[in-house]
């Protein structure tokens, strides 16, 4: 029985204030998709496997949710949005050369192998940016992300930004094994300093190179880490992608969230389809990031379709807890009214209630069950957050009750009902 | 590649303007439940098997999409949100005694074995009205139900409402063997008169008996159906059934609801976990029904809580498939604005498109791509449903130009920016 009322390992319920709270954190990042002109698209949560294979570097799959549909394909609960959109994208605009701009949002799925209390089912809110490989769209979608953090209500937050390219330029010169490179990862991305340097020095790269690869997990911090960046290497990929950061980082002064920014060069990521600039954004109090994006050149071409994209998305579970733990109040609805009544004022009652629903107040209409009393049903409001009581005695005993303060006023029904008395 | 761009069979993608209808619906009906003063509750996807077993009477074990968890567990992806709730209710509110009035909104998952074009992955978005046996808590779903079908834009649908009680206590008087009740159950279900009226003849029940299963198929049609029902029986359950039919539909005429009402005592359910009312709504066009709901004064003690329960959900796909073959128009929201510029008028593109923002506009900022020209993006504006374009050529040359008239009109960016000019 214990087992029976409770959720799998790594999934749960939300209700009560947590629910309408999310509710409304929702609704604020949606409405900054809205206002940035993106639109809705729904993907369904089962996807063919085909779509999150190893080949375009998305979750492992031995951390993909894998079930078969009845001709024998194996299907997966989506770890991850992008792939879906980048599927549909170019399936219904396969013949659009123009930029596209989408948001969605939902649940994704990840079986992590180590729980250590990581949801497996997880609200993910973003956007996909595609068909346009500009500076502007990679700043355009930075800026939304400091911009629904900002509408979250949360004020200390730092949107980290990397490059792909930069790593992958001195990897290129550098010509490493495979399994180098792996561990190499690895270590930059513990932050493992001693640990680069050792593999760094054996490999015997040229001076210049090595110090690139030496310098790597120290390349974080404000705009001047970029300048830093230019002095260890002429390699042209990445001197390219530093000055893009830095066009990028203009940009961000315009729409005034350059304060949010700051440059990691050692950022890695664990999906390998990004290709230009990736970025998380963090707050304190929690190690996990808000929101993960990036850009992805050549994922859609995967679907068959030619199309540079970026895009972001936000762990909404994370950021939920973040407000939390900041104690930054998520404005919640108003308190419900209880419209409460004995079986003979039902129709005034029914009615009172309509009318109060017409002028947009959330009404829930109840009857005097056997056995209670109006004590029952105050101490009952209250548990359950209702603003107050309208109890309808009978047509001349009617009393309009406050829970927060207790006051209760003599009110007049037929008046309320827009009759005349 | 061709499949690898597909949804599995079952499952869809929903966008464009599609997506937008389908979010509004979902706006009017969640608005509904809030007047009512029902509090949102999340289920994760995927419940333990356990929560969906066959002794509670839900979707059969082999509709069901079945996964394993770590632990060996097997996880299902929910085919149906009562049971959820009630679980989710039993756990959290296991003290509680007074009613709770929850409402979910989310997709359902059935692994249906005959296709035939049946959705596999649907939205569903329903009540659940717990802790309440009254009359009262039956007809304020129903009337929900109506309520919702109408603010969706709906005008020609019924409500069909039976009762699994009259049902029940004619098999009670009849102790026929389960394999006749189950073949009876189908041919009623099928409206199978003759089919029906053969099995009764062989069962040699008393002649009373008799009739009132052979009425049962015609037992439909507006409330004077109650007092037919009467007819055919004495039975105090089935009599106490009808009476309380009677009682609701007395009360949903306070609501003003009850041209909607149709009663139907020959229907029966797929899910055995009702016990007092069932119903469901149609509309023309479409012979799924719309919603369904019913009484489940059982289930809960399932999870270990004694606790009636009413409840209902609205399946959203069937819901906008009619509105659609009606032609019922469902607003989309107005058309979004592109701001276009070229990169040197990029500081003021994201200022003028900041206070648009600000004013609650949807505004696209778009840099001009190379080899495009403003022809290219007026064609590209109609395509994506954009209301109009302002085109920031210089500081000097700004227009508006409204995609559906064609339209232009110069306008001083200064003055739209809040300088002086």
């Amino acid at each position: 029985m214990k087992r029976l009322i409770h959720t799998p390992e790594g999934v749960r319920d939300i209700y009560s204030e947590e629910c309408e709270k999310k509710l409304y954190l929702q609704g604020r990042v949606q409405e900054v998709f809205d206002r940035f002109g993106y639109r809705r698209m729904d993907m369904p949560a089962l996807e063919f496997f085909e779509v999150f294979s190893k080949e375009l570097g998305t979750v492992p799959s031995k951390e993909l949710y894998k079930l078969f549909d009845r001709d024998g394909n194996t299907l997966v609960l989506r770890p991850d949005f992008t792939p879906s959109v980048a599927r549909a994208a170019s399936m219904y605009f396969m013949e659009e050369q123009m930029p596209l701009r989408f948001c969605y949002q939902g649940n994704t799925y990840i079986n992590y192998s180590s729980y250590r209390g990581r949801l497996r089912e997880s609200l993910q809110m973003g956007v996909e940016f595609l068909g346009d490989n500009s500076v502007d769209a990679d700043a355009e979608v930075l800026a939304m992300t400091a911009c629904a953090m900002l509408q979250s209500g949360l004020k200390d937050f730092q949107i980290s930004v990397g490059s792909v390219d930069y790593f992958q330029a001195l990897l290129q010169d550098a010509g490493m094994p495979e399994d180098v490179v792996e561990e190499l990862r690895r270590r930059i991305s513990d932050k493992n300093h001693f640990g680069v340097e050792e593999l760094i020095e054996q490999q015997k790269l040229g001076k210049g190179l090595e110090r690139a690869f030496l310098q790597l997990p120290q390349l974080f911090g404000s705009a001047e880490v970029l300048d830093r960046a230019l002095l260890y290497t002429h390699n042209r990929k990445a001197v390219a992608s530093i000055e893009r950061l830095k066009e990028i980082y203009g940009i961000l002064k315009a729409y005034g969230y350059e304060k949010y920014i700051s440059f990691d060069l050692g950022m890695l990521t664990q999906y390998q389809y990004y290709t230009g600039i990736i970025f998380q954004a963090y707050t304190y109090g929690s190690g996990e990031p808000l929101a993960k994006g990036g850009r992805y050149d050549n994922l859609c071409e995967y679907f068959g379709k030619k199309f540079p994209a970026v895009g972001f998305g936000i762990q909404m579970d994370q950021l939920l807890l973040s407000l939390d733990r900041q104690k930054i109040s998520v404005p919640v609805p108003q308190g419900r009214t209880m419209i409460l009544y004995p079986p003979a004022m039902r129709s005034a009652a029914i009615a009172l209630a309509g009318e109060h629903r017409e002028n947009g107040m959330d009404v829930a209409c109840q009857c005097v069950q056997q056995g209670r009393f109006l004590e029952d049903y105050k101490a009952y409001g209250k548990r359950m957050g209702f603003g107050g009581i309208v109890y309808l005695k009978s047509m001349d005993q009617v009393s309009a009750i406050n829970l927060s303060t207790g006051e209760v006023q003599n009110i007049d029904l037929r008046a309320l009902l827009g009759q005349d008395s």
